[in-house]
């Protein structure tokens, strides 16, 4: 089956919307948040568990699979789906990201971008080409083209020329693509310079991209203008093609986004809190190192329906995480990824039922 | 329902035995392998996990539990099973052994033991009346009385005078235990000197424990001296109660200790093993790091049935090992458990259709 989107649903008060994303692995929820499955695996996840979660869509990290253990390998081991044992949809990134923040001796061309690898300092060259390459190895069923991250700050003629060299690397990245069951989104970047912004989305949207990102976000930004930016661009993107606010974010974030129209979000935060004791539930973010859970027999969040929650105490918990246990890292996962699907479940409901407007207005004063 | 044990049948061409304990918490069919869940967890591992690999009972380390949590927050949480969700019997060991090997400053004398934590230095008397008081509040199903563990080598007085004090603190423990449903088991030791363990047993029995062990064993001493042990002293203990030896051990010591009439065994070599990357199949011990399964698409061992060979490759396996990731940890452990607990169904079949010593035979041939 091919891609495609359907638009299902508007919210009359804000610009949120409602959809379905249909792919070859099967189909999205919009708004969604997709866990993030860095090296094949989310982190501490067994797929079962993510399914248990409600997750739909996971995302795989390109620069990581290319160096370890190779996007060759992964494909004569029948893709990156049958590799980690992940049945649903995938989106993978270009590998740009992790290029500029954790590779070594970066050079940037108008080729592409050389760079040591940070595990073995091996020497790499990635090309839109080649990104597009990497992800058709691995058989994600979106692809993202290869862009700069502009940095943050960055000057206005930084941000220019950083601008169009993303815009020449999605040309070239919608010329390379040859699967015709892989979607390929376009990245509109053009960091904090909204005049830049508006004129990387007017010249990628005609592009005919699958869907489109707002990248370059929640690089170091103020969250104001990271909301600014979602303002000004999404309604630039076009209706009727699901728009990807990347690497975002806290769950306030998320709310803000669905509100100006975004339809699909990734972070890491979900993941990486459980696994240093930042355990979030609806009244508070619980820090489960906390004395204060020492002999506290209630679960972490009365009102989740998780497996942690269902099974197991915060005194449990705080023993797990106090000594060190691999099991604390998993139930504190599964804890944190279930109630991020809990609020993209609360919150489509609410665009469903048209009182989303709302539904946002009570969920930030709940957040204080 | 108290604590029993049946013999339920036996092999006529070798010592090993067939037999069911029932407790409180459920029954164990014997010969039986405990797998070690030192914090209140065996590392990486849920409880339905340990359950689908078959296992029955598990066993929990009071040294660790009682320096953390404490056993005192583990009563007022309801006791070790429902701490950490565990259903079914648990047995926990008196701390001697950790005291000996983990922590620091001891001091041993007629009365106890004196030794600082591991954790903290800070500073902690275990007496056996206090190894019993904690397996209380631990509310396992089966206590183990305190003893001495004497060290490996050690001089006929030295190791004399070890087995004379953990006689005296059995009978301590013996006069402490309160609780009807918790059974106790005494502690064979004496080295490696024949006539110091077999005068430790004839002045063990005596003392009516609820069960039997061998301690001291699998603490260095060469192999054929741990199977002369067990040779020697099995055959002096109780015929109508369980018999356990401590901390053994690779499958070919289980296999060894069972034809001796061993009915309970517990080690962390399948999980810490699992942790390494060692990893142990019907035909040869796998180095899942190996560069040789990079592209291997064949389970770990196609003969069995556990979660990991059903849902995933070697190639898998080794780039999680590699990358280092939490889920390699837990599949290893999974399959790992889940081989041991295979290896015990097989022994049980075997001794239950009086064909064991020929199993045997087969199984050590295989081995190597």
């Amino acid at each position: 089956m091919p891609f495609s989107f359907e638009l299902t649903g508007k919210d009359l008060s804000t610009r949120a919307r409602l959809g379905k994303i249909s792919t070859a692995h099967g189909t999205v929820d919009t708004p969604a948040f997709m866990p993030v499955g860095t090296q094949g695996t989310v982190k501490s996840l067994r797929p079962e568990d993510l399914l248990q979660c409600g997750a739909q869509m996971i995302l795989g990290n390109t620069y990581h699979l290319y160096l370890r253990p190779g996007h060759e390998t992964i494909r004569r081991l029948g893709g990156l789906h049958a590799f980690m044992g992940w049945p649903g949809p995938i989106l993978t990134d270009s590998g740009g990201f992790q290029v500029y923040s954790l590779a070594a001796l970066r050079k940037i061309g108008p080729e592409g971008v050389m760079f040591r690898s940070h595990i073995d300092g091996s020497k790499h060259f990635l090309s839109p080409q080649k990104a597009v390459e990497i992800q058709e190895a691995l058989g994600s069923d979106i692809m993202m083209c290869l862009d700069e991250c502009t940095p943050y700050p960055a000057t206005f003629e930084q941000t220019k020329a950083s601008m169009a060299l993303t815009l020449q690397w999605a040309k070239a990245c919608r010329q390379a693509k040859i699967n015709p069951h892989q979607a390929l989104f376009g990245i509109v970047q053009g960091g904090t310079y909204p005049d830049l912004r508006r004129q990387a989305a007017e010249e990628m949207v005609p592009l005919g991209f699958d869907g489109y990102a707002i990248g370059g976000v929640s690089v170091g930004e103020p969250q104001d203008m990271m909301y600014a930016i979602t303002d000004e661009i999404a309604p630039l993107l076009p209706e009727e093609k699901p728009r990807y606010l990347m690497g975002v974010g806290m769950p306030e974030d998320i709310v803000y986004g669905v509100s100006r129209g975004i339809d699909l979000f990734d972070c890491v935060i979900p993941t990486r809190s459980a696994r240093h004791g930042l355990l979030f539930t609806n009244s508070e973010k619980i820090v489960i190192k906390n004395a204060r859970w020492r002999e506290d027999h209630s679960p972490l969040d009365e009102t989740c329906d998780c497996y942690t929650c269902k099974h197991y105490s915060r005194a449990y918990l705080r023993h797990l995480y106090v000594a060190g246990e691999i099991l604390a890292m998993i139930l504190n996962t599964i804890h944190n990824i279930r109630h991020y699907m809990r609020l993209m479940e609360n919150i489509r409901a609410a665009v469903r039922e048209n009182r989303f407007g709302e539904w946002k207005k009570d969920f930030l004063n709940k957040q204080g």
